[in-house]
């Protein structure tokens, strides 16, 4: 197979414009790098739509055979497939998959709603600690990174394709609310997370928007030291993630 | 004063220096960027030994009279500014302090000691966490990223001016030692951390080796579910920390 040595390349190109979340939203694609994370969609059962993979360094040819079965599979000259990438360390692979293989969210009663959290590695770090911690589901209020860009696919380490995200200004009915507040007087071990529970997190500074307190059953706090800053929206999310786990494997 | 506009100045030079941790063992300093981090020092009791300030958009006269208590302050050309800085938005405010300063391990019943743990995000994550949910020291093997790179101070999110940290092949000793282990029988919430009690985490891929499993007291896993890759080592800690300060809370 002779490898796309140009920029101009007509999938090539295509596939770089999946680096905009605009275009991905038309395109229903996205991007991921590197063969872990290609490794995990393929274990959850999804296959990529194409592959581009580095001429000069190629992923084993197993690998480069399983993704064959989603579809074509092109070798790329290695700088060409490092622009495509967003990776410091160019990967050797690099797949592009249907959106709309993702997991739906089909009930579930553990989740997190993220509130105007911009920061990608953030937002990929709480998919990360969904998929690990749960499975809880994702939910995205306008505003957040988009879980699918090159940062947040990495970030995630392939959770992506497990984790179901829906999107939303507000949580998703049925569940209850539990809003994350530093100040909050209950603390978060205090406040019974044993039935469906979705917890609301904001952004460090600048926190939630009242109306998403003031709805919330319940708001709690993760007990902090005097004068620390607050921790991040991906830890406040993971530890939330883990009290729920610890009281529904240990009820009393 | 006059700005400083050319990158041969002494000063700057010195201080870009600073960005190789060889250089910063040897000067006894450190950077710290940006208005928040410096802030940070400053509640914490520290100045800083020398100051930069971005000519074209400084930040108030106020910082700049309190960081003048600490050594000289200089006004830097926006583009010298920047390129002392590591970060993608240049700061205001660059400052120098003495490593000296930073606060040493005085006993402390709570802790993390991280084993070759080399991403400077993950271990400047960490020591967030220690000041936010201790407040926790922080021990650090040989080959873990230096808290004091610029992507690690500014990861703490100025944590470092608060955290203690130790560095030594395993744990200090005179606690109890908990490993976690994503495959250990228990789970952290079954294990007593009420004692003081120092957590030794590995990184991710690697894990811990047999020596520091062996040695530990207690082995204990964040039970997460079936597939999924690992937390990793900054959210680990996190978790762990949070746990011992909810049993500490809540004895019983």
């Amino acid at each position: 197979m002779e490898p796309i040595r140009s920029r101009a390349n007509a999938r090539l190109k295509a596939a770089r414009k999946l680096q905009a979340k605009r275009n991905r939203l038309t395109a229903g694609l996205f991007l991921a790098e590197g063969e872990d994370i290609v490794e995990e969609a393929l274990a959850a059962g999804i296959l990529p739509a194409e592959s581009f993979l580095a001429a000069g360094r190629p992923p084993d040819a197993a690998l480069a055979a399983r993704l064959e079965r989603g579809g074509p599979v092109h070798l790329v000259a290695d700088d060409l497939l490092a622009e495509l990438g967003s990776l410091g360390h160019p990967a050797r692979v690099i797949a592009v998959f249907r959106i709309g293989d993702l997991p739906a969210r089909a009930g579930g009663d553990l989740g997190v709603h993220l509130h105007r959290v911009i920061d990608p590695g953030n937002v990929g770090t709480v998919v990360r600690a969904a998929g690990a911690l749960g499975p809880a589901f994702l939910s995205l209020s306008p505003g957040c990174s988009d879980p699918l860009s090159g940062k947040g696919v990495r970030a995630s380490m392939g959770a992506v394709f497990r984790v179901a995200v829906d999107h939303g200004e507000a949580p998703p009915e049925g569940l209850r609310r539990v809003a994350l507040v530093p100040a909050a007087e209950r603390s978060l071990w205090q406040v019974d997370l044993r039935s469906p529970t979705v917890f609301v997190v904001g952004a460090e500074r600048h926190g939630l928007p009242e109306e998403l307190v003031s709805s919330a059953d319940e708001v709690a706090a993760i007990p902090q030291a005097a004068g620390a800053e607050s921790l991040n929206a991906a830890a406040a999310a993971t530890v939330a993630l883990y009290e729920a786990v610890r009281q529904r494997a240990a009820p009393g």
